[in-house]
C-alpha cells in the first residue's frame, strides 16, 4: 500500500493512537492522541499548551506513534500502524478545519476554548504496518516526506550451510530453502530464534 | 477504583496496549504489546529476545504504557489507562501459564518456539485513569508496588482575587468559586488556559 493509504487508515479506521515522547530525564511517556487530519505524506494532531506533552514535543521535535484497528480484544485480530518522525508546530491556522472534521472536539473544548490548542505536523519519518491477523503475519514499511527508509531485518548470508535448523525453528515458517536460505522479510516476527539457532553464524540483524 | 481493579481492566477490557521506550539515541519508540497477566499491584508482558524492544528494555528498565477501551472510533467515547514504571526480567517460569491464559499466542509462537520469549514484570510505578466519555472528563491516579504517587496539577493559591476569569475560560467548567477559587482535579484537562488567563499570577502547575 502507499503512504497515503496507510495515513488514511490511521485517520479513519484507527483515529485514536498512542504518542510516545521522552522527558527531561530521558524516560519515556505515552498517551492517547487522535489523528486529526492527513494529507499525501504527513499527518496532523493537536494538543493544549498547558500539557506536559506540549513541553516534551517542543523540546524534542520528534514523536513515535502506534495505533491499531479494532478487533476481538487481543492483538492477533488487529492491524497496527506505527510511525516515527520529525514534527513541527504549525500554529492555529488549521484548528477550525480540524474542529469541522472532528466535531466531537467541540464537546471537550467548547466555543473559544479551542484556542488553548495548537496544531502539529509530522512532516518527515518512516512507518511500519504490522498485521498479526494474517497467517503468516505480514509487515510492510513506508515513508513520510521523502525520508529514506531505514529498518532492521534478519538476513542470512553466504555462510549458510543449508542445515535447515533455522527453518525448523521459525515460528512463522517464513524461511525459504534457497542457497543460501532466505527469510521472507514481510512475514518475519523479528523473534531472533533463527539467529540463536544457526550453527554457522550465517544470520545477522542488519540495519538497512 | 483500586490499583487491582485498574489492572484487571487493563488486562481484560483493554488487553492490547502501547509500550513506549527510549533508544540509544534518546529517541522514543512505541509498539503494541498485550497485557498477559496481572496481580494485585503488578503486571506482566512478554517479548522475544531478538527484538529491538527487548534490547531497549534490558538497557533502560523502565516503560510507559497506555491503552484504551474500545469505542466508536474517536477518543471521546473511550477510557484510557496509562502506567509508567520500573520493570524486571522474570525469565520463562510464567510462560506456560501465560500461554494457557492467552491461547491465541500459540498461533504466533507454536510448539516450543515460545521459548524465544521472556516474561517481564512492571513491579513499581504509577498509573493514571482518564475518561473522556464522562462529562466533565474524569481522571484518577493509582500506584503499583507501593510507589508514592507523583503527578502534576494546576493549583490556585492565595493570590486569587476572585475575578472569575479562570472559571469563565475553563473548557470543562471545573473551577469552583471558593476563596481562593479551586480546581476540581479529577475533572481537569490540564489545558493550561486558566494559568494563561489569570491576571494575578495565582495559578501554578505543581508536581505533587
Amino acid at each position: 500500500m502507499t503512504t497515503k493509504k496507510y495515513l488514511q487508515m490511521l485517520q479513519k479506521e484507527i483515529h485514536s493512537t498512542a504518542f510516545a515522547t521522552v522527558d527531561e530525564n530521558g524516560l519515556p511517556h505515552v498517551r492517547i492522541i487522535d489523528i486529526m487530519l492527513v494529507d499525501d505524506d504527513s499527518l496532523y494532531f493537536i494538543t493544549a499548551k498547558g500539557k506536559e506533552f506540549y513541553r516534551q514535543i517542543e523540546r524534542q521535535k520528534f514523536v513515535a506513534i502506534t495505533g491499531m484497528t479494532g478487533g476481538r480484544g487481543d492483538s492477533l485480530t488487529k492491524k497496527a500502524i506505527s510511525i516515527r518522525g520529525k514534527i513541527k508546530n504549525v500554529g492555529q491556522d488549521l484548528l477550525d478545519k480540524i474542529f469541522e472534521l472532528n466535531p466531537y472536539m467541540k464537546d471537550i473544548y467548547p466555543t473559544n476554548t479551542r484556542y488553548a490548542l495548537e496544531v502539529f505536523q509530522v512532516y518527515e519519518g518512516q512507518g511500519e504496518y504490522f498485521d498479526l491477523s494474517s497467517k503468516p503475519i505480514y509487515r510492510d514499511t513506508f515513508t513520510l516526506g521523502g525520508k529514506k527508509e531505514v529498518h532492521s531485518q534478519y538476513v542470512i548470508d553466504k555462510n549458510c550451510i543449508g542445515c535447515d535448523k533455522c527453518a525448523k525453528v521459525c515460528p512463522q515458517q517464513c524461511i525459504d530453502k534457497l542457497s543460501p536460505y532466505s527469510i521472507r522479510q514481510e512475514n518475519c516476527l523479528h523473534c531472533g530464534l533463527c539467529l540463536e539457532t544457526c550453527p554457522s553464524n550465517a544470520i545477522k540483524l542488519l540495519t538497512i
